[in-house]
């Protein structure tokens, strides 16, 4: 049956969807998400699904609505004229539902599994049913590594002709925490390759790829991240843009409503995006606290273990180390605010946080040590000799010239103007600095999105204050952002102070 | 913020969405699949979804894009101003992740989920992860029966003054097997109360409903149905036309892509319907057999024990029986193919299918016995005197006429105009009739779209057939469709002969 292009500008957000009207349906016997190849002459589409609409004023019988993947896979205009067939559905169905009867999956099916879900293949039920299934039914250490693979392979991958290739990973939650872009400086000076890429921030205040795109472009071609890597040893920038272990983005998605973490898909997703750079080392850094994202000690090691096992089946040589989260590391919280205590530490300048910067050194120091440019012990000190020295911060500012960026001087990164300082309603001694609840109000405040927004810490666990004494410091855009920022803090606190 | 509303006649198929631009997403914090509540003036809508898109053109910022759901619970047009505020997640969630997570259910969580359900708060990926929760964590019979009031209570309910109030069920995958148009008018003639709904087709070539709209119309809303019934005893409408246990088809909706059937939803989904229509005495029917729904003989045993405790429960009297599914039961597959063996029976016609008409019989007679108008073991021979006597054929004529239908005469029921016999390719018995190929054959013949369309069997199991003595007759609307049928018999077969 031949129906008539409406390209309707919408898009689903991965999913290949047509719209086809009732009566149309009905006579090819279509039913909402069945499955349909859609041709244009002698070029066929991948499979779509079909839902069904009775409104014939917005898709008329003879018409085939398509969504903006669709257009764009099949490169059509309106008025094209497309025949539509039957499919049947895809491979991996079968193989979900066996999972979901609890069965343990073999290689082949798990790479039919990824490789229907990088097609676009799935709906968003059935992916759900996926990672449902693998939540219930926990994957094996074998199901998890066949998984990591078939993450890696259905999408680009990085080569470099080089060895070792280092890599870090932070399993996230805490406040500032900007490690990364001190870590790669130091360990890129020592001569060590490391093609960095990371996140943007999803719920947090600002992920690296947010902070360091304050600095410099981070939207870069894996083509030519391979020639600023061979270059000058290093990188940091957004996986996003890259084509990285694409079906990770996609179990994400449906994994966010419930906020599901199977550990197993946790796991597969960040080993898969090393095995898509070649990573040989690789440091894991696993911060645990309340307020984190990891809150038990038993659930880190466990974490752990997972983490040094699955590394081992790839083979990737992993360190895992366990790290105190139980507060913002850093004192500035939000993109540009981050920047400027990179900044800081890389110029040994004195209001530079010293929690972060020794930090990074000790995490430097292991991958120095890793990669063999010092012997085990004396890791740290080198790593705290190129900081000191200079050498990290002009290979920071090579990275940033390399990716398009231009030296800034840190005390001319303008904040956001509308600012508020938080006074401490009592003397004593901070106790707590809840990651959580500081976070919210800082993405309140307008960060990432607002990237001059968010918040300054002036005082860390430990620290004395007195009643009236500045806490924080909030940044806003606007006055509206500022007092929900300060409402926010009015009713959900964040520090504790005894 | 205000927006101004697009109305973009696009239904999501339940489930309230709107759609905003990415820059007044980001200016507000607003995330895809974030919970808004929409405001016109003092009124606001139910919580919706937000979806996202950078589509300039087609969502501008500073407008809401409202899908066919939102612009009809919002009662707006073009242009309305909206104020869009984000909210929290419905409670569900934390029950659903609870669940996942292992956890029993309670009675009030379980409402909660359902009456999230109802009220279009959850989307597609939500709603998933409870049907997966339910079937990879088996609901216990206490969750089941919290499950089935909830899914009754939370949509209309038919109260009719009187007592018993007779039911029936069947499990289903037989081909024609259209017990209830012959039980309904049997009990009903004895004075019992059987207000009864019956479902489309899903995947089968006809149901009652599809089957009794070929004589009357089926959509009869709840007022008219009481009025029926009060007047005449019994009724056979659609019950989708109306808004029994609505919660039940929004999840039947997401266990299809998978073909899924969470027993505990299966049973709940069942008995949902019958309590909301007041039902205290059900008979429930199990066909077993190659073919059909349910295969194996264990199996229903299991499904006949749940089904008791949970009627036992919920505080109807059920009597559940196992019978033959191994082949059709009547002649005619397909609407107006089973509506004339139907009208056959009732008019003791010499062409009436025997099979079809004892099974019937059978099933009545254990209704009158449990309504307590025959004496255990006499029930039978009552149905059958019923039938005989013309009774059951005029009470079903009085039930077509109070639906808005009138009597029509079998031989002027006018069958599809294409018309191809299958014949036998050797002489033998006929050992199997595979209900799901034949099934398959009729609905790619158009059953039950077209009505006319669909098969008529001229042998059974254990029939003796020569070679080249017809079959099965395949009506089908056009040439086309036809061709398909006749491939798809040569494709897959149906009948053994040896």
């Amino acid at each position: 049956m031949k129906l008539k292009a409406k390209s309707l500008d919408i898009s689903t957000g991965g999913t290949l969807v047509v719209i086809i009207n009732k009566k149309d349906a009905e006579r090819m016997d279509i039913h909402p998400m069945d499955r349909l190849l859609l041709c244009k002459g002698k070029s066929c589409s991948e499979t779509v699904l079909a839902d069904i609409t009775s409104n014939s004023q917005y898709i008329p019988p003879g018409t085939i609505g398509c969504m903006e993947e669709v257009t764009k896979s099949l490169e059509m205009r309106a008025g094209t004229k497309l025949s539509i067939a039957p499919t049947s559905k895809p491979l991996s169905l079968e193989f979900i539902r066996n999972k979901l009867d609890g069965d343990k999956l073999k290689k082949k099916e798990i790479e039919q599994i990824v490789s229907d879900i990088v097609a676009n293949k799935l709906n968003d039920i059935e992916l759900t049913y996926f990672v449902s299934a693998c939540y219930s039914n926990s994957m094996s250490s074998d199901e998890t590594t066949y998984l990591t693979k078939a993450m890696a392979n259905h999408g680009d991958i990085l080569k470099m002709n080089a060895y070792p290739i280092m890599d870090k990973h932070c399993v996230g939650g805490v406040a500032g925490n900007r490690t990364t872009m001190l870590v790669v400086p130091i360990v890129a000076s020592a001569g060590l390759t490391i093609p960095k890429t990371s996140s943007r921030s999803i719920t947090s205040p600002a992920g690296t790829a947010d902070t360091m795109e304050a600095l410099t472009n981070v939207c870069v071609p894996l083509k030519d991240m391979k020639r600023i890597v061979s270059k000058i040893k290093g990188c940091i920038v957004w996986g996003g843009a890259l084509n990285l272990a694409p079906a990770d983005d996609k179990i994400i998605r449906v994994e966010k409503p419930l906020g599901i973490d199977a550990k197993s898909q946790l796991l597969a997703s960040i080993m898969a995006k090393k095995l898509s750079v070649s990573s040989t080392h690789l440091l894991i850094d696993i911060p645990v606290g309340k307020g984190a994202k990891v809150e038990s000690m038993r659930y880190a090691k466990k974490l752990q273990s997972d983490f040094q096992s699955l590394s081992k089946k790839i083979g990737i040589k992993a360190k895992v180390i366990i790290t105190d989260g139980s507060q913002p590391i850093g004192n500035g919280i939000g993109p540009l605010l981050e920047a400027r205590d990179v900044l800081w530490i890389l110029q040994n300048d004195y209001r530079a946080p010293l929690d972060l910067r020794d930090k990074s050194v000790m995490m430097a120091g292991y991958m120095l040590e890793m990669g063999g440019k010092a012997k085990p012990g004396h890791g740290q000190r080198m790593a705290f000799r190129i900081l000191e020295s200079g050498m990290a911060y002009q290979k920071f500012i090579e990275i940033i010239k390399e990716q398009g960026g231009k030296e800034t001087d840190p005390d001319e990164l303008l904040l956001a103007e509308k600012v508020y300082e938080v006074m401490s309603r009592k003397s004593g001694t901070i106790h707590h600095i809840d990651n959580r609840n500081i976070s919210k109000i800082a993405r309140i405040a307008g960060a990432p999105q607002d990237d001059k927004a968010g918040i300054y810490l002036h005082k860390h666990v430990g620290d004395h204050v007195k009643r009236g004494e500045v806490l924080f410091t909030i940044y806003a855009h606007n006055r509206n952002k500022l007092q929900f920022a300060i409402d926010a803090w009015d009713r959900i606190g964040g520090f504790v102070v005894n």
